[in-house]
């Protein structure tokens, strides 16, 4: 739903995210130097959603974005599906 | 890198899949009504690649694609980085 920098890091991206829940949830990223805010937000990507939450500069994290990268590349994986849709 | 039909059945695709290992795997898959053979075909996609082999058909399949899929929607994971990249 939006993304924003992490004050205090060059590396973090605070994202809201709808899963189809009754609230969106906040999530932490350490893709900031590999996309931009405004190829990220109102995309659909694929995260891990069942992992116990975690803080990273004091803020917390309630899921993990998937994502391949390596020297010179990096890519999400894009959905086209609803919100909260399970990947099999 | 190629998908076609399988002969008698109509929900099997048999894909041929460069993993960025030495030979390509075969890859059998229950996507048939869901998308072409045109839409699939040379796209980058995200598979789970560390089970064991299955048979179908007749076939070995040695990955199994990722997707969502619902009533109205159905959704590869797709994605813009080199073979066989890793997703974590």
């Amino acid at each position: 739903m939006s993304a924003e920098p992490v004050e205090g890091s060059e590396k973090l991206l605070k994202l809201s995210v709808d899963f189809g829940e009754e609230n969106p949830r906040q999530v932490l990223s350490g893709i900031a130097k590999y996309i931009s805010i405004e190829n990220l937000a109102g995309t659909t990507c694929a995260f891990v959603t069942n992992l116990e939450p975690r803080e990273m500069m004091g803020l917390k994290s309630e899921a993990m974005i998937m994502a391949a990268s390596g020297e010179d590349f990096f890519s999400l994986l894009k959905m086209d599906c609803p919100p909260g849709s399970s990947v099999k």
